[in-house]
């Protein structure tokens, strides 16, 4: 099955899609370390092996922000990411000077088994419980077996150590065939709960060996975080850890330049693979049986982001869709929550292309046929407000009893 | 057992709870009409007799405000309300000209039916499903059977009449000892789910027989919906319904005058029934197992709502709160949420005065004290923000399994 399995999302023409294998110049591993008590894999290291790798990064903007990404940001050139290190089973947020303390230890040790030799070169992840220490002994013997682990196959690997709470692996590998030749491109996302635009929770990793400077790296992953892992929503929720990195090794010696076909090509790719990684995320929801879209046209810019959030982060309009429910009523709800004192507005909503109100008010339609339509997989919701030009788009999940169950009983 | 149960609010001094009966002056009613297909009770009348009357009423700050809503808004004298006309199972909310009518009918109809005559003096409320329009047949034969049940001691059917998803009915009787006479006092709400913050989605209507004037009326319902139903959040939705009255018949002939000592306990009694009240919707909470409550203190003004309401609003947290999980790690998620770009936040966090977190970090604590803790019914939350001065508290309702089940299928 093809990784673009959403019809929001068009397969890039100059994508072959490819089962497994870094872009060249990348090893990868990940091992279980015992962080988590599942004995699951939970320690990862992806690797680059050249040294005029380019890079650029992406944080959450959390006020308390997890040490690592504190670390991060502080110490670490992220223009030239060579190494990132990954836990899973504990975000090490919350823990103080002792925690900015063993993101450091983590980050050296990560610097000396993979070769990279400078720490500032190494990128340091986290994600899991919040609050508690990180068990720093079965974290220093999992780097040290991840370093001897490396292969240039060992994305797969790499991706099963940085999942939590996910119902399964978010991962790609695919070729872009451009002017000069053919770049590798692989992706690994890490992402369930505590998901919402500004930016969403997540671990993301993408490599390429394409030749980018800083600059166009910095660039392509600025526009395209913007246009997939910041408009989704699983909970509303901003986490302390998210954190997106894209590493080019240059090692295929094809060049990606700026304001070129070839840049437009690549962009392409990129942004579908993050915007179905972001959907996959959706998707997985912890426990979601379906995703949700809502484009909310007209009014201004604010007014447009915030009527969408408002419908994505509903708890009524989630167990809605869980439900398989076409109660639009919530929609509209959350509308006039989203817009107070502007009563009465006059919103229009179709969903699934069927429209349920105008003006403000109901419009008598097919119920039968809009309740077969929101028992899919893939839910689209459309939202007219008074005026023309702005437009917002977010994905989102439902809310079922799998997300109860999940998050009711996390940490014991 | 006493109506205030819980620990959050002390039973004002002055206060004796009577089982029922309606404040001299009002007579009231609930009936079943048809509108729900459950065949419970669905329609409330609540008339004062006396035409001296005085009232105050607050609305949902909603965009998409229900018709009755935007009818008591353009055409009810709220400080002369002789009557109220409720219906629950259909919120006529997003039924456009159509619905502005048929509340005009209601309203009329009310008037006739309750000897008030002037439509004027008749506010009306709807609640329950969104987008559908009134069955007018089964609401006016409800108001005319209403309209023929009037009784002193009618406020439980009324009560009963105004109920959606509710678990359990909320109201109170209760008498005031004044310096010049004993006055009644009771309420009736109705709210379990849409219940957010400014202010919270809900019907509550109250009667006194104490002589206010209508400056004094607006003035205390004003305080304390800001202390109770403004502080409360099920799921963090406005509704399009939002509707609080409060009615005065005089007939006591005890006067409650400004800035007196009578004022202090009249607005005592009033702050304790709504806060209360409000406790019983969050707790109600569409299946809620407990309910928080968050204090925050220090920094500035808008910073400590946000942080409030993030926290209170956080499907982890109250996913952790419905699993008795004392996972702490989310409320510093929802404070750094809430505070984008302060990182390193130096935040204080206590768990029903178990310090869990201090200066941004962990502190070792009695992990199976605070289990412990956070198993009970009520559940406190303290966060401490750099700087002095502001506090905001909010109450909350956790997240469960039973939020789902009602929720995922409620118009079907």
């Amino acid at each position: 099955m093809s990784f673009f399995t959403s019809r929001w999302i068009d397969t890039p023409a100059a994508v072959t899609e490819v089962a497994e294998g870094l872009p060249r110049g990348f090893r990868a591993a990940g091992v279980a370390a015992g962080i988590k008590a599942s004995g699951l894999p939970d320690v990862g290291l992806m690797v680059c092996d050249s040294p005029s790798v380019t890079s650029a990064a992406r944080f959450t903007r959390s006020g308390t922000q997890s040490a690592p990404v504190l670390l991060c940001r502080e110490r670490v050139a992220l223009n030239a990411i060579r190494a990132v290190v990954v836990n899973s089973g504990n975000a090490n947020a919350a823990t103080g000077d002792r925690g900015l303390h063993d993101a450091a230890s983590m980050q050296q040790l990560a610097a000396d088994v993979s070769g990279v030799g400078d720490p500032a070169a190494v990128a340091v992840a986290s994600t899991g419980v919040i609050g508690v220490p990180l068990p720093m002994e079965p974290v220093r013997a999992g780097i040290e077996a991840a370093g001897g682990a490396l292969r240039a196959d060992g994305e797969s690997d790499f991706a099963q150590a940085i999942r939590t709470t996910d119902q399964f692996a978010k991962r790609v590998c695919l070729d872009i065939a451009l002017s000069t030749g053919t770049v590798r491109l692989c992706a690994q996302a890490k992402g369930a709960g505590m998901i919402s635009p500004g930016f969403a929770t997540l671990l993301c990793f993408i490599q390429t060996d394409a030749v980018l400077a800083p600059e166009t790296c910095e660039l392509l992953l600025t526009v395209t975080v913007r246009r997939s892992f910041e408009r989704m929503s699983v909970d509303g929720q901003l986490s302390t850890s998210d954190t997106v990195i894209l590493q080019c090794s240059g090692e295929s010696g094809v060049e990606v330049h700026q304001e070129t076909e070839d840049e437009l090509r690549f962009g392409e790719a990129l942004d579908a693979v993050l915007r179905q990684l972001a959907l996959r995320i959706a998707r997985d929801g912890e426990g979601a049986r379906r995703i949700g879209r809502v484009v909310v046209r007209g009014g201004d810019e604010e007014g447009v982001h915030r009527v969408a959030r408002a419908v994505a982060n509903s708890p009524l309009v989630k167990t809605a869709l869980y439900g398989g429910d076409p109660n639009w009523g919530r929609i509209i709800q959350a509308v006039g929550m989203a817009l107070p004192g502007t009563a009465p507005l006059p919103v229009d909503i179709a969903i699934e292309g069927v429209t349920v109100c105008s003006g403000g008010a109901y419009v008598p339609h097919d119920a039968a046929a809009l309740a077969a339509a929101v028992a899919r997989e893939e839910v689209e919701y459309e939202i007219g407000l008074p005026g023309e030009g702005a437009e917002a788009e977010l994905y989102f999940s439902d809310l079922g009893h799998e997300y109860v169950t999940i998050n009711a009983d996390y940490t014991t």
